[in-house]
């Protein structure tokens, strides 16, 4: 079944809200409820005095009317009396000040004191309702992030890096330390934050996933001992990039993700959509062959973005169905009820502050709801994907990290998604993964701008059978931001491509010919050479700009969409992939096979007519 | 009659630029001379040392040469000394660190040390002048302004919050605190900021405006002790949107401000008239039955604003006349001489550093004096206004500190203003109130974007028996930022407007018809349903953007100017508001009455002829 | 002979790759090598622990090569050790935290310590190599800059005030500190920031050039102590604002600067070289009668510039032959080889990190290398100009310390380098020098912005027979910010331009007539009477905007390019100006002549003929 529902703060309400709500959740065809996010001060309001009566009580209520929970550990928000009695529980900011109490997400990962509270808290949500019929999975904290810089996470750093590179002099040597006299001569010199070393700043930032790694592994830890057969998941942000999602995944049974689009903003929504099903296909494809959870979602408006709509009639049946077709197993909410107060009081919920049902947006909730509950064939399945892309959070870290070369943005998200955009136009189902992941599954690996190469991964390209396809920027680092010497690509690539990349150049505007087409590129135009590739396209001076060696594709420039259109255009003939349907789509409009079913998706306003049959209104899905 | 002159600082110069200043004060038809603003360093060059001698001697000169005396008490600006020995004073910043001495208008107020060194030498001055015939008139510190963080500023937040809500359980309610596990269990926890609670910070922002109201009265009451009947004001600063200037009035005997507006930049001149009207009707309505005094303006060109210009020929006239006849019984400058050095030397003044009479500043100065010495019929008198519209201090914190809904901007000042501009160029008076003030004298009662609803005010409306104009964004919350729970406009005024706001968009663009017309429409467009009200415009897709309900109008949408334009035009004719002059006034020409005078003023740069007949000369200004 | 080569720092590399790195200088025609750069940590890796060793042999194999080395010291970058155990050597940020170790450049000029520690190791240096025959020069340290606010820079600040003042008296007199209570009673009071106080800014600026200048004599004295006849230099930044080159001039044998145009980006190449031209001119005139030494400059892109791209084919030669043309006697480059890591390693170099010759850049580099070795009769050889502008770091700092007036940028480099252009373009050398300078060797001084003169600048102009160009904001303040009062241009010079300029106004556009034709005039247009001046050209309303009283012009407004050209083409034929080439120019086409040899340089990127018979490629260089 797919799970309806959302975040539930009912301790924000007194008890007579508390039937209005259930009364409300059957209407709305809800059947699953997150509860506990940021309850602590409400479970634990003084050290070490428990307040679980409450929670009993929602709890059996929401049993009683068949709503499943999702309990969440309380640590994303730490108790005023916590933060007063254990200031090191509060973070340091990079200037060397410790932040105040303040927000929520602000706690330091490796502080003794707030990882022995956070487990006796879970260990006695865990011990309390580990045979309670509600219990369905748990949310582990909420949307980890952030970083640290007080003298346990410094220590700890070091400690870390001993562990990596074994002695001073490793370090030395990895990150270029002769450069500017920045040799270490004891460990007590290296400062966590150097932006002039390049390697030092991957490391910390790697130190800094693994650290909320084992802070997270911590929080699962008690939950694990009483609860053993209950998953685990936390719900992640795609667009996050200062944490490696990737490093989190081994130890959850679940992966899920809060997804908010910026709908009926300045681009077109089609464009909004196509950047969220690459998002979903990343979280599809962290834990392969298994759904995922789409844990929060806007029913209506959110309140923080620069321009927040209400979704338009009929989007928001689309965009949770657009999930619901990348492998998703839920349909969840950030909200059910709106708060009346503080900071989020204006972010869209089910239930609005007039308190009915009554509303164009709950009544498109509960339509959905009982679609959902229709909805055969999809819950529990999974697709097998024929095109991977490599999406690699510690590549992006390097090349942001790197001075130059650039034309003011470098854009390294924004380049995979616009090399994602065809497959997903064409109705390809494409695996964003990282370069660790096994390639040998796919018939073809698109590797964006795949700057850095960690050990392993271009011997693991060589032996690669499909098509490949690289660009710029290929190869010019290893994990420590060494660059490769002997040519670009570097760690044997160049052989592979068949080509060398002498020069980088950044221009405003190129242009590049290919198949008696003109095409414009901009911001990076690589000067290449061949070496045994075949040119297949060439900019304007008549110099390489596209090649294949064997199976092996190299684009120097960053070329416009219509390139991209026609190139994967080209791969799709050539390979005959996969689509979910097989008739040309209109733009905008995709189509995503899951299980039995294939989602037919129109995220134009206006309506569209597919292979000639297929109708559908603006906002619409078919599900065939 | 009417106040001319401005603010004099001849502590600067030495003595024989004094018996210049006479000669040139008496060129110039100057009568008043604000003196002793920060003049502190010079009153007590060193602890308990006093030199009044300098003041007493310009006090005589001045008044030997019929000039009269605003007598500024110096806590604008700390001498070193007395920061360098109580570094207690000096303010502390958001982040803990205390501020360095530098600059001025940064002492902490809630210092006792500063207290009572601020009404030590008030008594002084008090003492020392209290029967000098010059002395017309106390100017207390100088644009009162900023916070402080230091400790003894938090006790008083929590002193302010006790006082308040009693218990901590009241605060916990009154801010949503359960909301990211913000519940305090102790008054130490509370910390002055932490903008994601919303009532924390509207709370933090009224204990600033009360601290400073207390910081003013402690040093009034030493004047008001030696000089019972001397009277009292303080320079204001309109645009300064941290301080509710509602509070200091009840303790002013005079309202006064200081006005800058920035003339030949971008926009047109008679846009920048229509703002600073504007504000001059704010301060009269400050003070209701009492004519304000323009305390500070640029004889020429200011130094600090982005681009600066000197006044156009005329202008100098048209714009001191339009303060007088928005009820100003006074046209006082800053500054009479400009000063050598500093950071301020570049500030238009009525002396140059050239040093004589010989400049065209000085000529229209001059010419200025003259004229106001025979304007009669004007000081003393105020005007009844029909009109009132609300700008509310409180309600733009509030609207502020909201985290959205929004398009980019919220801009309630503006909107207040753009709701203001057509009956200002229709010359109608209009008092520019809050929402605490007797709605019961007006016939007409503007209120743009009245978002919060203190205690009272909703019944204040519905009992209000002339015409009332709501927009969008009209009672969401309390005086807590609580949102009203059972459909907005809450409080009572969904009744009252005969309408229910069931969902807030934020679109670039949107189009309403009212009266065979297409308006734009842009950032609020609110979804409303009439509940009894009767449908006088919609949107373009047929739902209500304007309703009427008996005297109660609702304007769902952010509109264009020739909708306010029209939608004003319309209230006028029908409630047949009296006008200063009866008669079609071309754009940027506005009139308004005062006293026995009707000032007909020319915003625009080229001539304009008003009524066939009186004929106006750019930038020109007729006394009827 | 000219000098090729440049920064190496070998110490980052293996023995193996010296040895290919002698062989790649052979063919590159590198005849120079600036080594130690940033070298400290190797050189002393602990505390009193020298390792001289790596040193000695790369000396001595670049001497067996050929190859002459410009020694540096190296306390640009401090030991991490030594940051580690001297905390005071790291600078102090103006909220009063000392910096951590991280980046360069970052040590305290005022610092004992660093002192000691830097004459230590230059000490070594210097006897080391006194008489190694490698040894051609000394580069001090690297690029200095930045200020530190630690109590040992407080307290030298307040004693440099004691020295310059006397006493506070004339402190508070030089600052007019009556101003806002600012005056100091105790020299203890004086807090090196405060930017209200525009005195107090401009020493604070000209402490931190004079404590940067006695670091470095601190620095040089070892060396002259040890090696007297090796020549000393610094690299200087001629675009870093922020330290007033003429107080180093004294002290150093040669000057030398670090000159990086952005090429090819969003403005014509020829308007770059005028810039870097104006600069090469700013050295040239530093060191009267010497060459100088262009002692950085990138071989293709550099890495941190906003879109850095690689010089197009020719580029190099004309941007060095440029540089030799304007006076250099060298052509040295950062860096000989692209380091591995850190954030320098994507920055231009000959070596790139494909490791061989077979690059284009190095192509190049080995090209011009060949051309420089045959060029005869330029090395050692200056020009005497006839022409001078003034470029003063002292007003610039000056104008922008100042609050208004402005019409947003004040923009005094780039109106400097506007009244530079037309010369420049003519193919007339001008020295760039500021206030200070001998007036009387040229027949024509440009002085635009004159903002502040110095004590007996004003009677030199007086004294000055030939031709004067002032403009707009002319002698305004005096050397402590004080402004001249009796009438601007102040300190006698309105006598000297017959002109009393009574307001300045800002406005956006303005227009001015000269000759029958009409330019434009923007942000500053001052409003002057003739006193006594011819009045050239006029306002649209008709008032004086360009004076002339007998050789002294004062042009009003900011005009147009058109103006300048024009208005520069009238000296240039009335004044009978030598020029490099007797023949007009096209547009981005300049001749400079240097010795014996006149250089033709074309800009752009479209070849060009010149008098008809001189052929041009794009970027091509012709030495007649």
């Amino acid at each position: 079944m797919i799970l309806h529902g959302g975040d539930y703060n009912p301790e924000q309400w007194p008890g007579h809200v508390w039937d209005e709500d259930m009364r409300l959740m059957k209407l709305a065809h809800v059947n699953t409820a997150t509860v506990g996010v940021f309850s602590w001060a409400t479970l634990e309001p003084e050290e070490d005095r428990y307040e679980f009566d409450w929670l009993d009580r929602i709890m059996d209520k929401l049993y009683k009317n068949g709503v499943r929970v999702i309990l969440a550990t309380p640590s994303g928000a730490k108790p005023h009396w916590m933060a007063a009695k254990y200031p090191e529980i509060r973070r340091v900011l990079p200037d060397g000040r410790r932040e105040p109490q303040r927000h929520r997400h602000n706690h330091c990962y490796t502080s003794p004191v707030y990882r022995e509270k956070t487990q006796a808290i879970n260990a006695r949500l865990a011990q309390r309702y580990k045979d309670h019929p509600a219990l369905h999975l748990w949310h582990v904290s909420n949307e980890f992030g952030g970083e640290c810089f007080c003298e346990l996470c410094k220590q700890a750093f070091r400690e870390w890096l001993k562990r990596r590179y074994g002695s001073l002099d490793a370090v030395n040597t990895a990150w270029w330390t002769r450069f500017w006299s920045h040799t270490y001569t004891a460990w007590e010199q290296i400062d966590e934050i150097d932006n002039t070393v390049q390697g030092l700043v991957l490391d910390w930032k790697r130190f800094v996933t693994d650290q909320t790694v084992d802070f997270m592994r911590h929080e699962i830890a008690p939950l694990k001992k009483f609860t053993p057969r209950v998953p685990v998941t936390i719900n992640m942000m795609g667009w996050w990039v200062d944490l490696n999602y990737r490093k989190f995944a081994p130890y959850l049974d679940v992966a899920s993700w809060d997804s908010y689009p910026e709908w009926h903003g300045g681009r077109p929504d089609w464009r909004v959509a196509c950047d969220f099903a690459f998002m979903h296909d990343v979280f599809r494809a962290l834990k392969p062959g298994r759904p995922w959870l789409l844990m929060e979602s806007a029913p209506s408006a959110t309140n923080w973005q620069r321009a927040s709509r209400p979704k338009l009639p009929g989007l928001h049946r689309l965009s949770s169905l657009q999930a619901v077709a990348h492998g998703s197993d839920s349909v969840l909410y950030f909200q059910w009820r709106r708060s009346r107060g503080s900071c989020e009081k204006f972010h869209g919920a089910v239930v609005d502050h007039a308190g009915h049902e009554h509303t164009r947006v709950f009544r498109e909730v509960a339509a959905l709801g009982r679609e959902l509950e229709t909805l055969k064939g999809v819950a529990g399945t999974t697709e097998n994907a024929e095109v991977a892309l490599i999406y690699d959070w510690e590549n992006r870290w390097a090349i942001e990290a790197a001075s130059g070369p650039r034309n003011a943005e470098k854009n390294h998200g924004e380049t995979c998604i616009e090399h994602y955009r065809p497959f997903w136009q064409a109705g390809i189902t494409v695996d964003v993964i990282d370069m660790d992941c096994d390639f040998s599954k796919y018939r073809l690996v698109v590797a964006p701008m795949l700057y850095m190469l960690r050990p392993g991964v271009a011997e693991r390209m060589l032996k690669f059978e499909g098509t490949l396809v690289a660009t710029y920027l290929t190869g010019w680092v290893n994990e420590s931001d060494l660059c490769f010497l002997g040519g670009f690509p570097g760690g044997g690539l160049r052989k592979l491509f068949g080509i060398w990349a002498e020069e980088m150049d950044v221009p405003e505007t190129e242009t590049i010919r290919w198949r008696g087409k003109t095409y414009k590129a901009r911001q990076y135009c690589e000067r290449i050479h061949a070496e045994g590739a075949e040119v297949l396209a060439k900019y304007s001076d008549g110099r390489p700009a596209l090649t294949r060696n064997g199976r092996a594709y190299f684009i120097a420039s960053r070329n416009d969409e219509r390139f991209q259109d026609d190139f994967a255009g080209m791969l799709i003939k050539d390979l005959k992939l996969k689509r979910a349907l097989n008739a040309k789509l209109p733009v905008g409009v995709t189509a995503q096979r899951r299980g039995k079913r294939v989602f037919v998706m129109n995220f134009n306003p206006t309506p569209k007519t597919v292979a000639g049959k297929i109708k559908l209104a603006g906002y619409d899905c078919r599900i065939l």
